[in-house]
């Protein structure tokens, strides 16, 4: 099962807060829906929040009354900002309802109802490239992975974060797929314990060996030489390489390097913004305190304290030797290969 | 309020493991309870853990129906033995049972009951003396501490973990107390969150402007430049200034490295093991997997999943300029420094 999907005019997807306690699909007609469910993080990871808004705007043409293409696309207009609102970090998002917005405004179409026709067909072919855009990524980063590797994995990036497969898991299930013997230390990413909640649920669903650790003691065991490589995700990619991905990945960057571990981010190039120049330009968003002052209905802190919830930080280009992708192993210097990635991969879907 | 004190001859404590949602003080007339009651952390922090180790010896005193001293004596080894076996990392636990041990051996007590009296008396003066030490380690720390800064705290070293006032943060109840306008972020420490349910606690008892950030977060503000100085305890420091503390203090010093941002650890000469070389040498406890899996009865993994959890990692001495203590800030190279600084303690309280 994908992680989302469309059937019958709807989106389904997976409820990832539920997990993995419970598997349950929620079923979504309204844009306004699939917004709050990115925002509540019902679906998460950059090139899933892509699908999702994707899916969103297709929902949004079969919303709209409108009889004319202009009334219809002010409608897909609103929506389109509703759902870019949602979260700001992960580029995939805006990435997502820019060509779904190309397709809105394509002259060729005649009428709003071939638009809508178009937006469906549009969502449905963006989540059927990331599928196979997620495979290759995970085809060349499987180089990276040794026969007897411990591979240390922060947040989730599986199936769950994508269409399906997933990318900087996607790339350990490969590495598993072609018999090579791993093993994975699963952080358990607070303050949202992506790694404890969907990460280990995947890897256990997959067979695939593995511990969980909390997010304190990846250093121990990177120290203690039991980490041959690191593996992330990210949410958006600079042009310079800066990579913004799920808070606490710099620490790990930072520590990885200091003991010569091998680092890595995985990413679909969907995920590079090639407009921002250098990481401190990307928006880090801050999230409830109550991800952090609570777990479930359990309050872990005092009443009425202070909390600051950063979701993201920033790992400059120099703490790892490359980024993989679906084009290949970007390495430095990254202003060229990344560019050069994303316009393969443009050709590649034209 | 004492953490811990001796009351009608009985231990009275804390139980940490309620806070910050209740102060309930649980007492205990055996020995072994006590045992019990630092295994399950109703008691944590190192100086704490030696004294209720040292209560623990009383009571087996007055628990013994020895008549004569080498029974008695039988008696306290067997108390001795189970106590020193509570937790294996803090070392104050092992110094606070031998100085019991010289007073039970004093030839010059001619009873048992004289044992008796003088193991009490004993124990009272090391709870009287860990208040002395750490007001002196507060106002030496505190020199450490300017106006304005923002320093960065990990685990709890407050007043729940001594017998009164803390270790690093002690210094800075003290900097609080001596006026210097500063900010906390305390990062909540898992997996058992002794920064959220108890350091949060005591510093909003203080009212010490204090903000409550995940483990993951640090990264981000000390890269940020939000962080002018990081201090921590320690459980165990080694002959060459290696430091044994809880789990995630080595992430932390590397970043702050990395960010050019001051660290150092506190600690009580109590806490500093001669005896061994390096911090290699130190015994590092695994915990129970369920601290990992559970948030009180919450569970946030999948049922069956591989847990490792260490309670603790070794900082190298390359990581700190000095070693706070209360004979005052202990430099590099520290093996004169540290031995100096025991001798002079020594030598205070004889």
């Amino acid at each position: 099962m994908r992680t989302i999907f469309w059937e019958d005019n709807q989106v389904k997807m997976i409820d990832q807060r539920r997990l993995p306690h419970e598997l349950v699909v929620n079923l979504y007609d309204d844009y306004r829906e699939v917004a709050g469910a990115i925002k509540s993080m019902v679906i998460r990871g950059a090139p899933a929040i892509g699908a999702a808004a994707a899916y969103g705007m297709a929902l949004a043409g079969l919303q709209s009354r409108a009889q004319g293409r202009g009334d219809l696309l002010a409608d897909l207009d609103q929506a389109s900002k509703t759902l870019a609102a949602a979260r700001p970090t992960a580029v995939n998002l805006f990435w997502a309802l820019e060509r779904m917005w190309r397709v809105a405004t394509d002259e060729d179409l005649a009428s709003p109802d071939q638009v809508r026709a178009a937006l469906i067909d549009e969502a449905q072919r963006l989540a059927d490239e990331d599928v196979d855009i997620n495979r290759r990524m995970a085809k060349h980063g499987a180089a990276l992975v040794n026969d007897g590797d411990t591979i240390l994995h922060h947040c989730n990036t599986g199936a769950l974060a994508a269409v399906d497969w997933g990318t900087a898991l996607g790339v350990i299930f490969m590495a598993h797929e072609q018999g090579k013997h791993i093993h994975v230390l699963v952080d358990e990413t607070r303050p949202r314990l992506q790694g404890a909640a969907l990460t280990a649920w995947e890897l256990m669903q997959r067979g695939v060996d593995m511990t969980l650790i909390a997010d304190n003691a990846a250093g121990y065991f990177m120290q203690s030489g039991q980490v041959n490589l690191v593996l992330v995700g990210a949410d958006r990619v600079a042009a310079n390489g800066d990579v913004a991905n799920k808070i606490g990945t710099y620490k790990l960057a930072v520590v990885a390097k200091e003991n010569n571990v091998a680092f890595y981010p995985v990413v679909p190039t969907s995920t590079i913004d090639l407009n921002l120049k250098s990481g401190q330009d990307i928006p880090i968003e801050m999230r409830d305190p109550r991800e952090v002052t609570h777990i479930g209905e359990h309050a872990i802190a005092p009443t009425g304290v202070k909390v600051a919830n950063p979701a993201f930080d920033v790992t400059p280009n120099r703490y790892f030797p490359g980024i993989g992708t679906e084009e290949g192993i970007g390495r430095q210097p990254f202003e060229s290969g990344l560019r050069d990635a994303v316009e393969r991969a443009r050709a590649r879907f034209k």
